[in-house]
């Protein structure tokens, strides 16, 4: 995700300083005028703005509170946007964390895939005060292709993201039951495939699908196991803000037997073997 | 939708026979040389081919079997194609009673509102004998924008059908627990549907998603009570090929709440209100 | 099941007339004085009262108003009780019938097996009218060990018995999933039997959990396929009531799933396979 | 649940030193020759064996890592017995962090309410080494009616306890299903639990389900925010082990509107007020 993001800034005219955990990846980065660091708090010291783009909760927390963090090193009035997908807690703490500190903070966590990302494609929703989004928002607007303000906490955008990531799941689990009925009815798989692309008109649909129908899960454009991380932050925040979601506790569950299948490494897509499986349809 | 259906079949130049319960309905479409018949056993008497599109299993039957009815009275070698949303189990029944009967039978249900029919915007599914499917094939593509043979037994049809609305039905739910979330959340319902309009891309999550933003379910696009009736046919269907569907449990289950609560007529979108409710937020 | 209550019935003194579909079991049960009948309405014709004992609907309808059948043999006056586990409509529809006949309908379904059958320990459940009551209780009392009058409709008995058997199958799916999760946990599944025994005090944990832990299933106590019959009679009940049963949802969909995988002939507590497989434990 | 448990333990011939954080209530149970301590710390420092019995995860790491907390304070060779239902991820580190100071730990959580810790009557379940459960069970058996042993790692005495807590949890929502339903078929609620008790012979069915038909959950016997704790210790658990739990999540949505409906603090076999709002009945 990071390239085409570091690309498309790159293009908007911005100077920019990178850092990398793996010194290769960011050496292949470093391409006309972009500086590499050795440590997140030497990309942050200088900086007006600095994007974070990690995994998962655990990343970001080591990389902004860890040694050489970024939280002690970024200077007072500056910006940090944070693009990962995390827990609306950890959106809390950060926000805290550098208010305390006198920096601003955004959550802007984006929708798309690193072609979409390399593309200019992303669609980025932002949350954060309105000062703060006054430099956060024309950033987006050069990585993305619509940014969406959704309110003023930032761990808001991180609902946002989160609910965003559950629809698709649902789909998942959707799609994965309704083949499996199609399929013990006697219709190709291809051929409903076709009938729903023309019904829902929605290459999230489409895309996702021919995994399904395929049943080609190799490689992941969304890792199985990062599916069930998110769906666990879905259910984290179904948690903090009481609302039952009987649709994402489903799915988790579908997650976790694949899971216990050897599944983490496939598509999230794969959901659909779980239900082959429970029909008693071959997985292959 | 019979409106909308007869238009295109005059408009492709069929000379057509009408039957509807009630006179009124079936005098406002007896336009310019649309002959009106008395019963569904004289408008079947000398068709080459007669369409029923009719509420439900119970109303199909009474047409086909009861008296006066169609099956008695269509010619051998004509062709009865069902286009009404049914059970696989009525769709068998058809298959056998009209072979016995030398007449050929395809199911052919569609995808779309009277807006649809009426605009030639249909999508029809058809599954019968390779026989039966010449004269239905053309028909079908008179009535609809794209017409999809699925397979040779009738009943693969309304699965295929059943399947799709169960689709939709998921995603209706997706979206209830997803505005419930968002909405507990602090964030305005209207702004994430347009995030997830962007995402997804697809005029059916645009338009049941703003009813459900707007809580507006009167007057009803697809009652709600239609909506319930069609997740039991695919719970039917999956008992039938002996295939857990835990997702259409789940909208059973909160289409059910729905009626508890008295929201039979409202459109089936309504099923927002279930999880509304569940998370004590406001209805309205 | 019919062959304790007849013998029940006969020690406290009734004289008996007895109609079996297999010629065999009539004659072995034709002991001392017993008469045989050739049919259903040769067994009706002169009886004050009848029980019918039957697996299904079909059979049930079969029985009482089928060619040679009860309804219309049984004197006015006479009495209809029911022990049959049938859906609730086609007890309504038994009442009606019944009533136009001016004969007597009670239903008694009963909880128990056979052994609890032949040993008077069965438990009796009966809905019906006052007067209808007055003859059909003392039958009860010499069939079981308590009678329990639920309501004035027949239907309702069929209610509790419905309910009771979605309260076994509930008990079944939790013994599953918490089986699965302390196995995946190191801990022996008759260790947590025990505790568990301990903890409920209930001779329906300790036996059904037995056939879990060693995984014998055969021969069946009561088959799956059976279990899942029942279940989905709850299912239509909470349809016709509109109550939403998420439990009664997730135990439908894994017994599907046992029914795909074969177990129709096991015990249903083979229920507890599903949860094994979903979790990749080891099903022997 | 201390009181009783220090007053069995002293009636065993126990030498007791006592921490509570309130100190009233430390005061209270300083009968006859209970030593009170200042700290955990204080309690632990000379003690063979130190009892913990507190409310959840944030407590028990507070006592025993937080500032004069135990695990600094308990001499090499000494015993801590945890009997909190805890996470069986602190179950874990609890294990690690006592074997690197040397000391000993068993996890000892038990079944049963302040009465029965009073009356002796406890269920125990224990794990831990061969060597730590020579101390752990002689003092089990002076706390409780029955101690099980139920394997080598700590946590897996946890994982019984959570499993243990889960049936319980899901007794509850398939209670509350079936009032529902026989509600709505007009039986009486109290008429439907004395044939359950009838049918399942346990005073856990008899208790809660005697809380369902009075609708009665005040003062709770367990408040529903602890029982929505720890299903949700047991949806962390499946986790951990990889094993779908369809039960529990249906239990934890539930529980979590139940939440939302503001009933946290009490009884959480109010569960059954979700089903009765669901079905649109009365819940008083």
């Amino acid at each position: 995700m990071g390239a085409g993001m570091v690309a498309n800034l790159k293009a908007a005219g911005h100077e920019l300083t990178l850092y990398n955990r793996s010194k290769e990846k960011a050496a292949a980065l470093a391409a006309d005028g972009i500086q590499i660091a050795d440590s997140p708090a030497e990309a942050a010291r200088s900086a007006e703005a600095i994007f974070t783009m990690l995994s998962d909760d655990h990343a970001v927390s080591e990389v902004v509170f860890g040694e050489n963090g970024i939280a002690d090193a970024l200077r007072g009035g500056a910006l940090h946007v944070s693009s990962s997908t995390i827990s609306t807690a950890l959106s809390r703490r950060l926000a805290e964390e550098h208010a305390r500190r006198q920096q601003h903070f955004v959550s802007a966590p984006v929708f798309g895939r690193p072609e979409a990302a390399a593309g200019k494609k992303l669609i980025v929703t932002l949350a954060g005060s309105e000062e703060a989004l006054k430099t956060a928002v024309p950033l987006a607007d050069s990585i993305g292709r619509r940014s969406f303000v959704v309110g003023p906490e930032p761990w808001m955008a991180n609902a946002v993201k989160l609910s965003g990531n559950f629809l698709i799941g649902s789909m998942l689990e959707a799609l994965a039951e309704a083949f499996s009925l199609v399929e013990k009815s006697g219709v190709e798989r291809q051929n409903f495939l076709e009938i729903m692309n023309e019904l829902f008109g929605s290459p999230v649909y489409a895309n996702y699908g021919k995994n399904i129908v395929d049943r080609k899960f190799d490689p992941p454009g969304f890792a199985l196991k990062l599916g069930l991380k998110d769906i666990k932050l879905v259910l984290e925040l179904s948690d903090e803000v009481m609302t039952a979601m009987p649709f994402a506790s489903v799915v988790r569950d579908n997650l976790l037997s694949a899971m216990a299948h050897g599944q983490e490494s496939m598509d999230w897509s794969s959901l659909s073997l779980v239900a082959d499986r429970r029909a008693h349809l071959s997985t292959s």
